[in-house]
């Protein structure tokens, strides 16, 4: 259900659901994914990872792997140069351990052989000693002073003045506003709750995969799934010491990312392997791989405090966030404390967070990075705030909401915004007022993402029949394509059919950000728009060439350019596909180009509601109903809005009940599989309704904002509320699975 | 060696000889071929082709191939529908007979199977009935009123009125000027004499391969060697009935052309067994089939007539052309009408050309299409003349040689040439006064080509450290991959190690004429220079943003943007890369585009020198020393110019010499192989010494010419002319093989 609050421009093709361009593609299986490309004379990898949470190595013997027959090449950290970019050492130690593995599942040595028998066994012979240190899992405990020190180098950044010591906090972060001590003491009621999550990975089906090829000249391609084949070319290239411009990066289709595609791991590492044996080498990981040594979220630890007067107006917030980006610095933890307040119109505001590295693998964003665990707390508090003074919980939000005009938490003032549209349709919606049956509970949570634009850059050409090739440099995650294309046809004024978008390789296109943070049907979508546009006045130029009239004179309405304005004469309207057809004679192939690093990407809100059935006596939850209620700005293909909310929605479900990194107490991943790492299934999700509300955004023509990333910034949150209203016990450590909520249950029984 | 007439340019890059950027991955095998692209689910398909050079197809049955494990689609004319465009009727027959088998090789079925071995099978249970019909191979034959008739709705083109008769003569061309009579009579000397040339293949190394993949959507991608990967795509979405936007056609690295892979024959093939199976097909060729099925050049019969004054001048020129084009109209006799003469400055000039069917494979461009044989038949002609009013053969040439001004045998009236400047090049170089042996001959010859601009269309995108990445969208068969990143380089100022060009897809650029008529370093690079200017301002309008100041106060000098003028201030020239890395913080990435349909091409000439030894006993020509004269306009990357001067002298050579196609009584090709089909090898040839002229084409920045195609029109006239000199007879019938020769010395003899 799509409702519409404000649009001037009437669509034709945008708004409307037509059949997704790659659906035959991946329904028939004649889609390419990251393993399905093939090279003549092509080796397999394999990479040897460390079986320690924390390990000096002390030496690496390859000589018997390297005289294995069939084996064509070993790599280990001699094979890569500290680069010259400063933003790639982490990565640049991170694939490939250094003087420490850092984590169970690092990097430490790679083979390139003529099968992957060979190659097995070539890892067997490799010979590593290794010195097994302290380590540290929990975020908590490695921010304690006594903790094992992950880099002895790391000195906090963000406090003054610096310490001398060092630790495990990377990065200290702080925004807000106001004065939170007069805050507080103005509030009637306040409530302060501490709250943990765990780490959960994006869960995507398909392991990275690459096929490398590059010659001693440094010229090479690459064939990759990744969320940004940019990103892989510019990160490769400086790891790999080789110029930019020499690698051709080109996507794979890709079997879900969810942010965890946003960076480089395998990459590099099948690159040096050609790069040493001089031949194309594939790689591709095993799901334990995956879990081991690819990035899941932070898990986290975040303190809440929240003031009120008696009539339920906030007078100050706090949240201090704790979360850990693995063996490296980089968690969200800033996005934690940029977001947590953000739906809130607040006079006193601060947000702390901790950047904390512990012996897991480096975090890597998943989908709305840092935001669902600070909405956890953030609106789990809310909710015993709403409860405490007696309002309902849509009310009580709708009392603070942020709205246009209001200063954010993290900075920004906001410009027309849609947290309040999606509270009042939640309040008239019919799930609001539905009964609720015994053992079961009705949560609702709000939630804010920032979406981004970024550079981005677009070509579409115009065919010899009319029909279009659209150019973009994204990965298709959710539906770009369809998008995109619907943008390209609806501003060209053809049908949808006519226009293919097609995802260039890095030697076609400039820079284009990574396919995340809801960016691109915003700013790929205003790059195609833009280009479309270029298009256009080289075709009004063009009948003006052939009507013999000025370029002012042309206008172009309806896929037509037509004579307009006083001097412009009487003629007969060309189609695009007439200009198509006249492109030689009046002057070549007709194109449309833009590039950008666009702004004017707007904010989005969403509020969730649903309801839960717990399980006393074995502690399972059900999810019995589950409504989305978003703004999409302009929801250029609802059927895709729609599936974003309950990907979203779906994903958060899982994070808040079941999905969790198990370490034992050796600092190893207990659960590396799907078979022990348990996310949600058909039969685990109601169908998830969705309302689309559409506050245009100003800065995008069609007033599109994102959409993937705010869906799941409430689940954890309203699923926390309906657990804790249908068990009547506050969970404050997700996932809320059935051990945990019986150990809750007992606890509250013991009193 | 390179001689420089007038170019007013200073240049840095442009005229050096760097290493050729695609040099190490086609020496190492990692380069990718028509043959090397595999996908997961891949077909292998195979074509059934016609044992018979003309017959009426009475059925095909494909039942019990249809019924074989593994066979996966079988199609047959019945899978495709005439085409709506006209221009793809004739291709629309060739790809896959339909009432008739035109030649032998016709393809008639084709299979795609789990294996080569299941496909060759499922050939043998294809059961087609032919009635055997009269056919025709010689092209003089073919126009007999009682030859058999290919096609019983073809009327001749051309002539008044239209002809109600079939016959197999397609098109009649005349050009020329003045009154030919009249000149013939002021002429004190007239030779008239009958000339045969048989067809040679273009002899490229690999054969034609393809991958295709199209679902039941319409949407496909193929992957081939091709001279043009646009056409491919227009041409089989043409043929196939779907959107041009829809396929996406990707060109392999090509093992040869020479024109040979200017149309298509497998993919339109290949993709409809892809389209049918709903898997991807793979279809290579086996010599035996690029040897029947694919285009040689027509054999032609030839009458030039030339009279000229007692001292030397010419006064009037005459030839009639009969080209074969195969079973299809279409030979390039029009181009050998309109090149014949235009070596010369003649007041009264006419050829006609005839383009005539046989029971041959449709023929296809090969190198300088149709020039090489009318160069053959008027510069032996001529030969005889400069004998005749004994004039060395270089001076008579020079006194009648087309310069600027002269209106040429076909029309346009030359701007800036270069025949004079290789003639007079030709008379001082020492190879024209060494001493002849004997059995020795020397002959001269000139040779003429248009050169070819059309639609072109190059992006360009400066990388983020400074790297260009240039996109073009021409196969590179002659060296433009380092020709244009020269060019890049020069016009941006950078060294040419920081360009790397990239043939895209078509997915990525508008449409991009075939690599042929010598086009492409002309034409993209042109092109090239336009994209790179259009990046250069950008880059300018960046400085001017970083200093504040108006873009019109920036220059770009030296890949730096640097203020000028009155009121453009002082600051530090920003370079390429410093720019570069501004782009996301100054608006977004940079890039240039070009899209034209490129005119300005400037025509070229060539002056041959060539010595060669006869064997009296056995009629073998050994060619001794070569020196190849020619105008590159501005030779870009030297060593590519001398290459394709050499290149065209040696398939000159094997065209003279050697190259055959030789069919039986019943119409079949006795050789289709290279044991039989005898193309010159390294041991046939001497060193072929070059030497570059430049006279700057004015329609070119740079002032470049083409240079592939003019350097294989004199080759035949000049062997010729060689052999008749060393044997004392005068050989009119190419290839001058041994038994030919021999012959001719044995008539001779005999008086």
């Amino acid at each position: 259900m799509t409702e519409q609050t404000a649009l001037k421009r009437e669509f034709k093709v945008v708004g409307t659901r037509p059949l997704r361009p790659d659906g035959i593609d991946k329904v028939t299986g004649r889609a390419k994914f990251g393993a399905d490309a093939n090279a003549p004379g092509m080796l397999y990898g394999l990479i040897l990872r460390s079986p320690h949470a924390h390990a000096r190595i002390k030496s690496i013997d390859t000589s018997k792997a390297e005289k294995l027959q069939g084996v064509k090449a070993v790599v280990t950290r001699d094979d890569f140069k500290r680069p010259d970019r400063a933003d790639l050492i982490d990565i640049w130690i991170n694939v490939m351990a250094r003087d420490k593995a850092l984590y169970d599942g690092h990097a430490v040595a790679a083979v390139a052989a003529t099968s992957k028998a060979v190659a097995r066994e070539a890892l067997r012979l490799i010979k590593v000693k290794y010195e097994v240190l302290p380590h540290v899992i929990d975020v908590d405990e490695a921010m304690k002073p006594d903790a094992p020190i992950l880099h002895p180098d790391m000195r906090t950044e963000g406090v003054e003045p610096k310490p001398k010591k060092a630790s495990n906090v990377a990065h200290r972060y702080e925004f807000g506003h106001g004065n939170i001590e007069k805050g507080f003491a103005e509030a009637d009621i306040v409530i302060e709750r501490s709250f943990k999550t765990e780490a959960s990975h994006q869960g995507y089906i398909e392991p990275h995969a690459c096929l490398a090829s590059v010659g001693p000249d440094g010229q090479g391609d690459l064939w990759c799934c990744t969320q940004g084949h940019f990103m892989v070319r510019n990160a490769c290239a400086g790891l790999l010491g080789i110029d930019v411009a020499k690698l051709r990066v080109t996507a794979s289709e890709i079997g879900g990312g969810f942010g965890g595609k946003t960076t480089v791991f395998i990459e590099p590492v099948a690159l040096a392997l050609s790069r040493k044996a001089n031949r194309p080498v594939k790689l591709v990981m095993s799901r334990n791989e995956v879990f081991r040594a690819t990035g899941p979220t932070s898990s986290s630890s975040i303190d809440v405090k929240i003031g009120v007067k008696r009539n339920g107006r906030m007078t100050a917030a706090r949240a201090e966030l704790r979360y850990q980006g693995g063996a490296f610095s980089g968690s969200p933890v800033e996005f934690g404390a940029m977001t947590s307040f953000a739906c809130y119109d607040l006079p006193n505001v601060q947000t702390i967070g901790h950047d904390v590295v512990t012996n897991r693998p480096k975090q890597v964003a998943y989908r709305a990075p840092g935001a669902p665990m600070a909405a956890f707390a953030v609106e789990s508090v809310v909710d015993e705030l709403a409860k405490k003074v007696g309002m309902n919980p849509l009310e009580f939000r709708l009392l603070n909401a942020a709205r246009q005009g209001t200063k954010s938490s993290y900075g920004p003032t906001f410009g027309p915004i849609g947290l309040e549209a999606t509270l009042e349709r939640a309040k008239t919606h019919g799930h609001y007022s539905a009964p609720l049956g015994p053992n079961q509970g009705r949560g609702v949570a709000c939630g804010f993402w920032f979406n981004f634009g970024g550079n981005t850059c677009v070509s579409l050409n115009i065919g010899e029949d009319g029909t279009v090739a659209l150019t973009e440099g994204n990965p298709d995650i959710g539906g770009s394509r369809a998008s995109l294309t619907m943008m390209a046809a609806e501003e060209l004024g053809i049908p949808y059919e006519k226009v293919r978008t097609v995802i260039a390789d890095t030697g076609a296109l400039g820079y284009n950000e990574v396919t995340d943070g809801s960016r691109v049907t915003f700013a790929a979508g205003l790059a195609t728009i833009k280009a479309a546009r270029d298009a256009i006045k080289k075709m009004c130029g063009r009948a003006a060439k052939i009507w013999d009239i000025p370029e002012e004179a042309v206008v172009w309405e309806n896929g037509h350019a037509k004579p307009a304005g006083p001097n412009a004469g009487t003629f007969k309207p060309l189609s695009l596909a007439e200009l198509a057809a006249k492109a030689s004679a009046t002057g070549g192939p007709i194109a449309g180009h833009f590039e950008v690093n666009a702004d004017g990407a707007g904010v989005s809100f969403a509020t969730h509601m649903v309801d839960v059935e717990v399980d006393p006596d074995t502690g399972r939850v059900t999810v019995l109903r589950y409504t989305v209620f978003q703004d999409a700005g302009k929801a250029v293909h609802p059927s895709y809005v729609e599936g974003q909310f309950q990907g979203g929605a779906a994903q958060g479900v899982g994070w808040a009940l079941n999905e969790e990194y198990v370490y034992g107490k050796d600092g190893r991943l207990q659960n590396p599989g799907f078979l022990d790492y348990r996310i949600p299934v058909a039969s685990d999700l109601p169908m998830i309704d969705t309302v689309i509300l559409e506050i245009p955004n100003p800065g995008h023509p069609y007033g599109v904002r994102g959409v993937g990333e705010t869906s799941i910034v409430p689940p954890l949150a309203a699923i926390a509320n309906a657990v804790s209203a249908a068990a009547g016990v506050r969970l404050t450590h997700l996932p809320m699975s059935p051990p945990r909520i019986l150990k809750a249950l007992m606890d509250h029984q013991r009193g």
